[in-house]
């Protein structure tokens, strides 16, 4: 079909370069590596994206869907490199991005009756190849309880209590476990949160949220004081949000290592 | 430009009616009732549409935006039936259908401090208007909060709690005023939400919830109790959905009147 | 732990039965039969309810998550009946109900180029089991071109043309395969989506729309016709929505088999 | 209630100051300037956030929410700067961010009937106000027609075209209108949106993106263009995102002014 004109190709004077163009909100079923089980099949949505130089008009949409497919009906985690260096090859680019996003599962035991159940979580990589180094950035989001210290501290009984969103994102060398960061944030707050819980088990998380208040400042002081003893993390961002029981809006908390 | 050919009013040949066709996701500043205030000014989404008989190829979709366009800048709740029947007459229709959804505020007072905020709502009426007669179905939607009774009595201290969505849609005539329902979903839970509370009220919400523990079912029958006081409600839904504390997934309760 | 005390087993005096009672928004990995491939890995969200007799304060929400755990850590979408069955008994229930809802991928060829990609769809299942007899409900969505025959009549050249999503809900015995109605809808509109176009599959989809224009309300009785020819469908529900590519809002068409 | 304790005032011994801490997603009846008609009524999404230094447990949440009702039932957009104060003065913070999102509306005629629609955009603030200054970023979003010029050369009829997202973010002093840049947006894709059109004006819009076809990197580098033409924005970012009518995925282009 070398006879169809490449618009994409035509020149262009406007002077100006494109940061970033490409595909988003592509889903694809996605493979990764596991601790526990060595791989797990999950679905992922995926962005692919390059720099334009001011003098090219556009990028070939279609190349970025033959790097992927060129991974077969599956990709795994740890061919994000390789997907980098041929997405910038394919597209005679000299910076490539990965975005990419999707639930894992990591199976846990209710701290009383010993009862296994799946928890999901939610990974996402931002990749972005330039032409000396590869920066990556992981985000792992886990949901926790979180008991307010001060609804406690000034109650006869009880204390109101929610669930709470905790993101960490980092770039590490060498990289990190999901599992790692994901311990860390459930060791943060007042509580962890279980898939399947006996009376037994509620017994035990309800007693154990009361015992250990915490506000969304605490968590996110209580993770990075954590993460800060990883000498291969060197930078993090921490964001905390509580879907407040008592309000209809949230509350939230950041801290970022700079 | 009545040379334009009509391809809308082309005959069918597929003997096919059509149920509902129409426009959906139009945003539009509404202005309503309001109990206490007289008016309220806020933001709705609103669907419009019409059956088709089978031997019409296409609605014309413009004429949903002009029946509106005519209420001028401003849309009021009370001219519904109105609506309904200007969408009819300009579509040579049938039956009309219209679907609105808009966030509704109170000014609503802290238990203690007396101190007040705004609380936001969720309202939607379905309003269908066919040869006979008109029907609509109001939705309301409040969040609240609930207190785990299995928590509170298994555990030495403490209780799980979290905040609760609770959706009631109904069929009534004459119409109850949406502050009626609130007031009834928000007294059926284990505890009602605040935009804003100091300390002291803070500890009277806490305690209060603790004193009044309620499952999701709790809810959703000290709702349907309270509304089948209402002679005048012919027809009504309950759904409560809980965002638990100690899981990631959420609970849910539905009792509909038959 | 059997001296914990069962709040969920209290007496209920308040003479309303639950209609639906149980969980929501729980993720789960999932294998669903595919026809060309024999299996395929996805993930999925799922909701798990029983009714409850007007004599029973509560329901035992973990046990909904043991039913599913014991399927272990994968689910198959023909253990639908099973899983019924189990939470029916696990519950002590005289219905169970089970939403399940995940995405699905399909190598689909381009038109001349023959390069393959992968499709996502969306498939969901609504299904309830009572004394007598389960009832199973199927949804399929997959996104089309549209492009607007009048847009098309009228103007000297060019039509606006957008994507649209197509949601298919039908009751059939036997169980038609998802491939089948996803070819039915993909043939009822201008044209057909794809994950890799090159430049001659791109000249030939662009032209193929422009000959197939088709409205919403097309799209909805193309589909309706063909469905009509399967004597093992009970009833369907065709839903048609357009993202206008002139209007921000969208246009809709639905026609239900009665 | 000044005997109840104040964890919040508590000293902290982790030594991490948080960045931002504060309240998500609060509604909010909101009043604009509108540059037409004076003032215009909508509905917001509200974040209120400070600093909080290393030596304090908690902030104290209730306060933002004492600020935001200090404004009266409605929120004007030009109370931004004595908001900020208000907020760091009331929570005794170096630091104060506001973020506001909510839809905007503008009449908008039809182009050859000249009949009138509201065409809805959104609109959103991004301001912190540290000792020192006030930093404010405003957001805009649009939505236009873009029509793939590649698609349209290599066809020999017709062309895919779809609705497409344009967000521009800028700081300008003085700042510009909500309707400069809007009008800027509308005038770099194939065409603009419109609430109301009737055949006439649909032959002129599908004729009209015929002859502008653009390509995601167009409309980027077209508003890039015109934006660089104001010497009071000092920083600028464009995002387009088109929801491709032949693709299930989204094609994406952002430039950033350095």
């Amino acid at each position: 079909m070398s006879n169809l004109c490449d618009k994409q190709n035509e020149p262009d004077n406007r002077q100006i370069d494109i940061d970033k163009v490409g595909v988003k909100g592509v889903k694809y079923p996605l493979v990764v590596l596991d601790k526990n089980n060595g791989i797990q099949n999950t679905v992922a949505e995926l962005g692919l994206f390059v720099d334009l130089p001011r003098h090219y008009r556009g990028t070939h949409m279609s190349r970025f869907l033959e790097v992927l497919n060129d991974e077969g009906n599956v990709f795994h985690i740890d061919s994000i490199p390789r997907l980098l260096s041929a997405i910038r090859k394919r597209l005679n680019a000299r910076t490539a991005h990965l975005e990419v996003t999707f639930p894992y599962f990591i199976k846990k035991i209710a701290p009383v009756s010993g009862r296994a159940g799946l928890m999901d979580y939610e990974i996402r990589f931002d990749a972005t190849q330039s032409e000396r180094k590869i920066d990556i950035i992981m985000w792992i989001t886990a949901w926790v309880t979180t008991l307010c210290p001060c609804s406690k501290a000034i109650s006869r009984y009880g204390a109101h209590n929610q669930r709470g969103k905790v993101t960490v994102s980092l770039r590490s060398s060498p990289q990190v476990w999901f599992e790692e960061v994901i311990e860390i944030i459930e060791q943060s707050a007042s509580g962890s949160l279980y898939s399947l819980l006996k009376r037994e088990d509620e017994k035990y998380v309800t007693e154990y949220s009361y015992e250990h208040p915490a506000f969304v400042e605490d968590v996110a002081r209580n993770v990075a004081v954590k993460l800060n003893e990883f000498s291969n993390i060197a930078w993090y961002k921490v964001e905390v949000e509580n879907a407040e029981s008592i309000h209809h809006h949230n509350v939230y908390a950041c801290i970022e290592k700079k």
